[in-house]
């Protein structure tokens, strides 16, 4: 494996790749290239976690693929803690927010693409998997990756950075229906989050129709949208599941392929929901952890390794 | 994750522990030890296989395990290539035959140890791994880890050496029955391996009773064996599956607790039997690829992870 950690962006240190790039061999694939899976760990774009970064990324080395975890934008500049809390007085880093954490996925993309031959990596087969905010980002990122901001700061065609496939676990898709649901609420604690939140990814505790549009992949769908695999839990007290079925919703009225799985029980940020990624045993689901085995099936229709019939030994 | 090679004897180059140490988080484990596993390829005694390798450490890495892989010794001092066909004016290596084999297991047992604070690892949990001939190597470990024939290049108790549990993948175990099997065969090919690797495993082409005796684990059981899950294919053409089935009888004889899966197709060295350990089709065996999860699960009730009830946060 070549194991190493990337920084991105000239005097950033807070936004890296790091690598799980699986060792080849001559009894193995000799040489050819396989798919790869960016992960982009949740934290309300606030901070990144942990739970959602190696163990997804060894989950997929795992099926034979290589993995990369991907620390993008967050407000807590990745140098770790949370601000779930909400803070009156936080000022918004514009450097951090939109489009910044999406176009950090497309450094990646680049980035990967700069190593494909050394790392030995198939540019036509890379997914992306992110959870909660990280997979927000990485749907605006499946919805914006053919536009002009999103190519802006690099000198490259649209199609070095499309991406084959999305994978999207208990992910926010819409701002507008959040904006109804949790900008109206009651509860402290959740308009604190989610105007500290707001205030990370936008610079605004309460942005403006026009920017939240701008921010909801589930308004933005279109046939260049990769195929993509959700799951969620329909008892998350966090993230409302509706941001799922809403962005199913627009899938299939797009006619892009999905495949989407909504397990009854468990709360938000299960991650793989087993021991792999669990603090306590609240993060325990059994139901829940078969999300990686149905999306390591749905994953090979597409990414299945090309192999040979015979030994030829 | 720490991933990095070590070497485990002054002067020799073949022998080394590559490690696959899980990341800890604050919002994981915090501080607290896991549970190991060791992976030992097989290859006849001859070679190491990169397909038992990494891909069967991060199998188990996603299971919530640290993982690492042992090149023992052997014929080919693990420089590569592979010498199946036999060669009539091979010379032995004393240096690489019995006991070295699973001498170079305690050494990377005691090589944990030595690190277990830094990397975390909880010492009563540590599971042997292996395939065909690292099977029988783990095998082997197995019923000689308290006795003298272990502790003598080490000046430690037999308890540093205890293994937890041990995990085999189509074993050799009996080589009194092989000499039977594979000894008069008529087949060279048959022939000439099997002589290849007594050369290379004891130093004689066609050791004497007592020393078969003396290798042959499943006639070498006792109480202190640890408890094991074993899996094989009955269509295995390589190394018939009685080397399990002996096995298993000798562990219930012991009243040592095992669990077995055979599967009554596939040929020998699946590996994990899906992609991520495939050299071409005939390798894919989605029955036989069951193994590792029937292993996740009858691991897991004694290396089950103690987390919390509550969050705490």
């Amino acid at each position: 494996m070549i194991h190493e950690k990337k920084l991105l962006w000239p005097g950033r240190e807070d936004v890296s790749l790091t690598t799980y790039v699986l060792d080849d061999s001559q009894e193995m694939l000799a040489g050819k290239a396989r798919p790869a899976v960016i992960v982009c760990p949740g934290g309300a774009y606030l901070s990144c976690s942990d739970r959602e970064g190696e163990p997804v990324a060894l989950r997929f080395n795992a099926m034979g693929y290589h993995a990369f975890v991907l620390r993008y934008s967050v407000y807590s500049e990745n140098k770790g803690g949370m601000l779930f809390g909400g803070d009156k007085d936080a000022q918004a880093k514009p450097w951090l927010t939109h489009p910044a954490p999406m176009r950090d996925i497309a450094r990646a993309m680049l980035e990967i693409r700069a190593h494909a031959a050394e790392w030995k990596v198939d540019m036509e087969k890379i997914a992306l998997c992110g959870f909660s905010a990280g997979a927000h980002n990485c749907a605006m990122y499946s919805v914006y990756w053919d536009k002009p901001v999103m190519r802006e700061p690099f000198d490259v065609e649209a199609e070095a950075l499309r991406p084959a496939a999305t994978i999207l676990g208990y992910t926010l898709s819409d701002y507008c229906f959040m904006e109804q649901a949790a900008g109206g609420s009651e509860d402290p604690m959740a308009r604190g989050l989610f105007e500290m939140s707001n205030l990370a990814f936008t610079g605004q505790r309460r942005p403006g129709p026009e920017l939240l549009e701008a921010i909801s992949p589930a308004r933005l769908v279109t046939k260049a949208t990769p195929p993509m695999f959700l799951w969620a839990t329909a008892g998350d007290r966090l993230v409302p599941v509706q941001h799922s079925t809403l962005m199913a919703t627009a899938l299939a009225n797009a006619g892009v392929p999905f495949e989407m799985h909504i397990f009854e029980q468990g709360d938000h940020g299960l991650a793989l929901a087993d021991q792999s990624t669990a603090h306590d045993v609240g993060q325990l689901n059994p139901d829940a952890a078969r999300w990686a085995g149905l999306c390591q099936a749905w994953l090979e229709k597409r990414f299945a390794l090309n192999l040979p019939q015979e030994a030829g030994w």
